[in-house]
């Protein structure tokens, strides 16, 4: 069972050996959304991604004799270098099932940590089968990308980390009046007395395993705060399972930027923990992902992929209301090479510039 | 007098202020250049670079009766936005002299911040002569760039986070045996047993400032270390003055994408603090430049300027070798509009790509 205290021991396990990313606030963005919004870069955790967290803690928890037989994942990239930069850490072997589609910097960098790589055919392969298989040849354990409770904690610590980084911000913003009414008048704006001011998180949903394991550490931390995932259209089967109370799959053959958080059906273990967890969820268009990744580019100086900016996207897109009010937005991942991101941003050229 | 004592008052100043930038280290990087790389991400701070420091200092330190009248200062961009910031702070109007062919995004970044532009022509144009004027006229008080020694002890104050941050970092790296060579083996390698172990730093240059500070505050708490500065091929007059141990100017008309760091010659009160402090210099060209900026983006995820990232470019191009030791590098500015990165990536894209 997923809970507060298996959180709490991922956290001793990483100790030292992953990235307590930093929680960074940019006043432009605030002023553009009217509140106050604070970024827990998760892609300047190790790999580019929060996924190290989650296959780290799986493999550190692991009895010895177990854990030299290797382990075996499959994934569309982050989880994938997230495993192979954990099991580099152990010296131990590391398969991973990927599809051939994934993007090159994410194949590279997998390769690069010394993980063997097992391309299959997104439209007739079953990656899951298929790392089934190498499991029982080789005695490889295999770590699932989020059904998986370990994998679950190692992900939950961000919410932790979050938890005490909020503490000490201060607690109150600067406002500015418009800087064209001529005289300039500072206003000190009380955003709130108490850590439950900080009103709401917004992170991106793929599987459900970052989402499940922040959740746990965040409602036990700071009941009062309200959780929103955040899905792009068209595989926004998150939200609808939410609504529905029941896991729905993904209708049609929808296309999206977003490539690292593309799943069929919110997980099987992650799916009632998110359910009970989870105040609600929004979906996103490539357009607002698009908006999101530039204003993250030309303001915070990040790199994040389209998937890892979907909570950005959400608030520039007015999915819900900042105003007044104070939000974390999770960064998941920064994996995008330098041509697809100029790719993508050409593609949206003739959209309006942001604010 | 530019003293440790200046720096430190700078520090308490500061507190509160500005954001106590990330020191980062990336493994796909150490394994590039074989050693240790730790990154100051001055990127961060607000408004983009490190200029927000010594502008706020600077401002601090007025006596509020003349504060109040105004500040007026001439800029390519970075320095202006950090007045300009400031200056908000402290609810005082600004006034930036910049030149009219200055980025788009320093420009408009500048307005925003509710300062007053002044934009003239650099070719014909003297933008000390128009900020004198204008200071002669209003009564503001000019914020040097660089000559300027509270301006210089805000930007010191870096060099005092990064001792201090220094400490808290693990002595000992990783190291990987070839990822090809079959069994994978760890060795733990010491890098050192002291913190004189992080044995050299390299900053970009232009009039001198973020050197001196950053110099001064170094050679004081850490006095093995090497203290090496970086500009732009064509634009090196700092390496060229240390060599000859007097102020020279640049020689012809060169061109550089390192806009925030072309200055003519090195500053009048910066430079013998520099000749005094500083190791060494080095010129990288503009494919180095590049190369680092796309490293930057691709693997640490941080977007740098041109300008901002020619202390990675030195190391990239083997200007001194790495192996085995440890380096710190400030990243001293991001403040690039997409279109500008868009446009450089293109030009230099029949480059080889990073290893």
């Amino acid at each position: 069972m997923l809970d507060f205290e298996l959180i709490r021991q991922a956290q001793a396990r990483l100790k030292g050996h992953h990235i307590v990313t930093p929680l960074l606030e940019y006043e432009p963005i605030n002023e553009m959304l009217g509140g106050r919004v604070l970024f827990k870069a998760e892609i300047l955790q190790k790999t580019g991604s929060f996924k190290f967290r989650g296959a780290f803690n799986k493999i550190a928890a692991l009895a010895p004799d177990i854990r030299t037989r290797g382990v075996v994942t499959y994934s569309s990239g982050n989880h994938a270098q997230g495993v192979a930069a954990a099991a580099r850490h152990f010296g131990i072997a590391a398969t991973v099932v990927m599809p051939s589609t994934a993007p090159l910097l994410k194949r590279q960098n997998t390769e690069r940590l010394g993980a063997k790589l097992v391309l299959y055919d997104i439209k007739t392969g079953d990656r899951k089968a298929i790392a089934e298989a190498i499991s029982v040849e080789t005695g490889a354990t295999i770590i699932a990308p989020y059904d998986d409770e370990m994998v679950m904690a190692g992900q939950g610590t961000i919410g932790l980390e979050i938890a005490e980084q909020l503490e000490q911000f201060p607690k109150s913003v600067k406002r500015f009046s418009d800087k064209n009414c001529g005289e300039k008048q500072t206003v000190e704006t009380q955003i709130s007395d108490s850590i439950e001011s900080h009103d709401l998180l917004l992170a991106p949903i793929g599987g459900g395993g970052l989402m499940a394991g922040v959740s746990t550490a965040l409602r036990h931390l700071m009941p009062d705060m309200q959780l929103y995932c955040v899905e792009p259209e068209g595989f926004d089967d998150t939200k609808h399972s939410l609504e529905r109370g029941e896991r729905v799959a993904n209708q049609g053959h929808a296309s999206s930027l977003c490539d690292a958080i593309i799943t069929p059906t919110p997980g099987e273990l992650t799916f009632p923990i998110n359910l009970r967890t989870l105040t609600g969820g929004f979906a996103v268009d490539d357009a607002s992902v698009m908006r999101a990744t530039r204003v993250l580019f030309e303001v915070a100086k990040l790199v994040v992929e389209p998937g890892g900016a979907v909570g950005l996207a959400a608030l520039l897109d007015n999915k819900l209301a900042l105003q007044g009010r104070s939000a974390v937005i999770i960064l998941s991942g920064g994996n995008l090479d330098l041509s697809s991101f100029i790719s993508m941003c050409q593609a949206q050229q003739s959209d309006p510039a942001p604010p």
